[in-house]
């Protein structure tokens, strides 16, 4: 193979990547060879020399972070990974995409892997890698001191095409250039080619003017010539403008494929069947899954290079420590206690929106944690989780810990699933109930990342009133508690509200939703005092009013419905209410607190919510009853949608009259 | 009032119509004024001399549309509607966002009253007027000959900060310059402030050169002078440039409240409480919802003018019509029957996916009606839904009925809102059905402003595969069961699909989405024949195969679950199997159908479905089975994968027999 090694060893490197990549996706049979082939260059300039990281050290907190935003590309970041030394072996990379396997279809995060973000759902590693330089510019501000900079990485982003038409990518990088992230360079794959077609079927947008639009400074390269592409990215790193970077490189997707390259057939696994012909156009032996020893014996130098590139930092990381050993804690979280839930304070009040109450436990809980950050699209003043002692986030303000993200729901949920891979701060984000529909692919993102972010959703009813249907949420809790490893809770009063925190916050490895009222909601008493339990929320689903005669009845419901349940029960004392603020929590508890809760004998069941009613059907069965809105609500005041819904304690205690005579109870 | 009677007669009109909002809002004690009172002088250059409509012909096809993007403002649309002659009176303007009055919180589509367009959910309208602009332009290439010009109108949209930094704005923006939609005039309501705070806080992006990137040609105006304001918008409807047009307009938000003017307070009703001073300040009378002569003299010249344009238009198009008898038979559509459902081919086959069935029945359909349109974010060769005999829908090809969104999902769903506002064309999209989260919030309001556009959503389970969790839907369908008015069909076979068509064709007020299958599925052979019926699908759910002996189980499957049900039921006698496409339809159903198909006597249930089994439990209870995946998958073989879930003849044989040995059936 010795005819292949220029002066630059990249290209055999290069080479060889692009070898494993055939073979990776011919043995599949399924996967993405466009873009790994298409960005080997690229790869190589960025794997085989420019990220400052150390496989040996995944976890390195100043690490530059490489994110796949075209995420089925994924062979390319197993590629380069195993190459660069993660522990991806090369038996992983000979299991692409089987089952067991750890070369997912589409990168999954694993921190230890060196897969800084899950990516495959288009333009969202865009606004994954801007969090995360979020996070990193915010830390850098925390952390770093005249003396020592210990935060001074890049975060990196790989994106094609088909991430920067989706609007999210928009979103993330007018947010970007607003935040000033000087840290962040996005790379752009451009081969003017999508799935379907050349790229001139759906786009003839101006992308340089259109970054520049968002104040990025914009360089361009040919992506497949190493030495142009490593000049650019060390101009876009070196540049002191403060503002990021995007390289817009011109490649050729399925380069090596010459029957397809440069074309959509390129995109995917169509180009498998003229991988051996591929193979030898590059100078790649027939042996399946080669790597040269040239290659090999380079990266072994690349990671004697890094391993360098982290004691350096690891020795100036050491001296800080010393110097700063209150800014050691912090970062460690070595003092950070357990919250004590049980010390937040008692409140007086006779009325209040769950909104607002979540507000004020905001004020406290973000005074035992100071790495709570917080966000919303625009609509501060009406979610209420505005924190309070600080300030808005700007590129001015790096420390202030209210993100406005404008009304940007997509990009902001995305956004929060890069802090959040960071991993440093606690994430909380809002806009009104009916909007997360705008953001609902990031937050799936986050369930199956297991991303702990923390949603404020408001207004999350009919109750919303003269705004009408548009802005009244009917299906959304509904079609939330669909998505797996989310918790949706739903509280009914602010010692509820309290409880709801504590669920989120304990809530490690999922994201959590707190659904909230924009009106104002009673104070509830349960038959075990004047106030609704705070640590039962955690459970899920409690007793709020015991039955006074032998259980005959069950009313369930939660948040804004609460109250009608226990004022209507009142008359009937063989009614049980539970109030049950999150399902999925609920589930986690064992057999015997579900039978607690629910008695197995007792099937006269009711169920309401000021929504669709579909979620309660598996507590109520057929022979229950649930109260619920099964239509798009309208324009009025909320007492007359209130009624016209039948949520009021009249509407339910006729449903439950009705409910015990034809069931002759 | 004379004093104020300028040498233009639109200052004392905008005068009246900002006197309108300040009282509406007022007596509501509630919605937007800021933009109302921002935006008074455009709307007296548009509604009182600029827009080519008539009042006293609402749906006339060449006229004007305006959408109003900024839905808050709803009160704008109104007033000015008021003013100009439609059926919004001055009682419905007092009854602003009161319950029953047709003046909504937000613009609720109502061709007749002139509300072209459901807005509130920011950035959405944008993309609606690309949607309507589009049409036009098809319906103009259609119809328009060498010697009349029927359809040469203007899409006129008004926008708000918060719609651009939507990312739907973005995507649908840069589909407008793409499709170089020159009859689109999208008027930027610049106002620089947001609900929290000013726009500084979230954003610093560049927006002349935005749009210059996505290429659009932009004009600047002071939008609170009518001259310029008014001589801007003539050199944008005049511009020769074969594109589309912005007029970045710069107003003050709150014109008129000097003590809120200009910031972030004015945008909502807090202004309320300096209404009195402000209508002072504007040289108002204290009469509440005043309308000086003048201004009501105005606008009836206004309307003669309007009267006779559309004369104007009239005689051109009766001059059209009879040189034209086939293409106005076409306009009509009066040649158009229903479509013949049982002539559609029978197909012989062991082994399709829905998706290639759907596919193949879509190029009957297509054959049947011509003004079907169909489009893709850039999935076209992996959801089949490609018009054969068409091209592609382009600048130089307005008649190809393939429309190429690329990957902007969001933006598709929109657009194809506004195709069918429009009205003409009967509109197809496709994505896969995980990425039906990216268009969700569109998808809602086609649901609520009863839109019948038609989803094809590929991909629906599982047996993806390879692609892994992040391309697997498991909670997609049964949270897009959640949304009221969407009906979701999920066939099992070709003739299944089939009959899916045909309930999404017969749905005429409402969307549609079909839900297909990536891998192949048997046909299945019924009780009743070797074929599935394709006339029941339209009744959402029928039996396909009936007990041998005495019914004693129910299996309810759909989609890809429901051949599986059949084999399994071979072996148990007293098993029926009820296929049931489409839960929304059989709600719809008499309950002596439901009854007949779901008998209340068998409580002995079992649903299957590859997918979170929410939806089902209202049919099962709690006494039944639900199998159902209620976890994210992962990346392997789709064998695997159905293996691991229990999606398998097997697995459902062993859940029957538990729950037959439980219950000592």
């Amino acid at each position: 193979m010795e005819e292949f090694v220029d002066k630059n060893p990249l290209k055999l490197v290069a080479r060889d990547a692009r070898g494993l990549a055939l073979d990776a996706v011919t043995a599949a049979n399924s996967g993405h060879l466009g873009m790994p082939l298409g960005c080997a260059e690229i790869g190589a300039v960025l794997f085989g020399d420019k990220l400052r990281c150390d496989p040996s050290h995944p976890t390195w907190i100043n690490r530059d972070r490489f994110v796949l935003s075209a995420g089925h590309g994924s062979i390319f970041l197993y590629t380069w990974l195993h190459l660069l030394g993660y522990s991806i072996t090369l038996d992983d990379i000979k299991l692409f995409r089987r089952t067991g396997s750890i070369t997912h279809g589409h990168p999954e995060f694993n921190k230890m892997l060196g897969i800084e973000c899950t990516t495959g759902p288009l333009g969202q590693g865009i606004a994954n890698a801007v969090g995360i330089a979020l996070s990193c510019k915010k830390m850098g501000a925390i952390f770093n001191t005249s003396k020592h900079k210990i935060i001074d990485n890049n975060v990196i982003c790989l994106c094609g095409d088909g991430c920067l038409q989706e609007g999210v990518a928009s979103e993330a990088c007018s947010l970007a250039g607003h935040w000033k992230l000087d840290n962040l360079i996005l790379i752009f794959d451009s081969n003017n080619v999508t799935l379907d077609a050349e790229l001139s079927r759906s786009q003839t947008e101006d992308i340089k003017k259109r970054f520049e639009a968002y104040g990025f400074q914009v360089f361009r390269a040919n992506g497949n010539d190493l030495k142009i592409f490593a000049n650019e990215f060390d101009a876009a790193r070196r540049s002191k403008q403060k503002c990021p970077k995007v390289i817009i490189c011109d490649t050729t997707i399925g380069y090596g494929i010459d029957e397809v390259a440069g074309t959509n057939k390129a995109h995917g696994a169509a180009g498998v069947k003229f991988s051996d012909t591929a193979k030898k156009r590059l100078g790649l032996p027939d042996e399946k899954f080669f790597v040269s020893d040239t290659t090999r014996n380079f990266f072994k130098k690349r990671q004697q290079q890094c391993q360098k590139l982290y004691s350096k930092w690891q020795k100036k990381f050491q001296k800080w420590q010393k110097e700063n050993p209150v800014l050691y804690l912090r970062l460690t979280k070595a003092q950070n206690s357990e919250i004590k839930w049980s010390r937040f304070s008692t409140v007086e009040y006779d009325k209040m929106s769950t909104r607002e109450a979540a507000g004020k436990v905001l004020q406290e809980l973000v005074a035992r944690d100071r790495d709570i950050l917080s966000g919303s699209a625009d609509l501060f003043s009406s979610t209420c989780n505005y924190i309070k002692h600080s300030k808005p986030f700007s590129c001015t303000n790096l420390r202030g810990k209210n993100i406005y993200f404008g009304i940007r729901e997509h990009a902001m949920a995305a956004i929060c699933n890069g802090i959040t891979y960071d991993g440093f701060f606690r994430i909380i984000c809002s806009t009104f109930l009916v909007f997360s529909d705008y953001m609902r692919a990031a937050m799936r993102v986050a369930a199956l990342a297991k991303l702990n972010v923390i949603y404020v959703l408001t207004h999350d009813s009919i109750a919303v009133g003269e705004d009408g249907p548009t802005h009244q949420p009917v299906e959304t809790i509904a079609s939330l508690r669909c998505i797996p490893n989310l918790d949706i809770v739903r509280p009914a009063d602010y010692d509820e509200v309290v409880g709801a925190w504590q669920l989120a916050f304990s809530n490690i490895d999922r994201p959590t939703a707190l659904i909230l009222s924009r009106q104002d909601l009673p104070k509830i008493a349960t038959s075990f005092g004047d106030r609704t339990s705070r640590s039962a929320v955690v459970n899920g689903a409690y007793i709020v009013r015991k039955e006074r005669d032998v259980l005959r009845v069950i009313i369930l419901a939660s948040g804004s419905e609460l109250n009608l349940a226990v004022k209507c029960a009142e008359k009937f004392p063989y009614v049980r209410v539970v109030s049950m603020p999150c399902m999925e929590a609920f589930e986690r508890q064992s057999e015997a607190y579900k039978n607690f809760i629910l008695p197995n004998a007792c099937r006269c069941r009711i169920a309401i919510e000021a929504g669709i009613g579909m979620p309660w059907y598996k507590y109520v069965g057929i022979d229950g009853k649930v109260v619920s809105v099964e239509k798009f609500g309208f324009s009025g005041q909320s007492s007359d949608l209130l009624k016209h819904f039948n949520m009021t304690t009249d509407a339910l205690e006729d449903v439950l009259n009705n409910f015990v005579n034809n069931r002759k109870i």
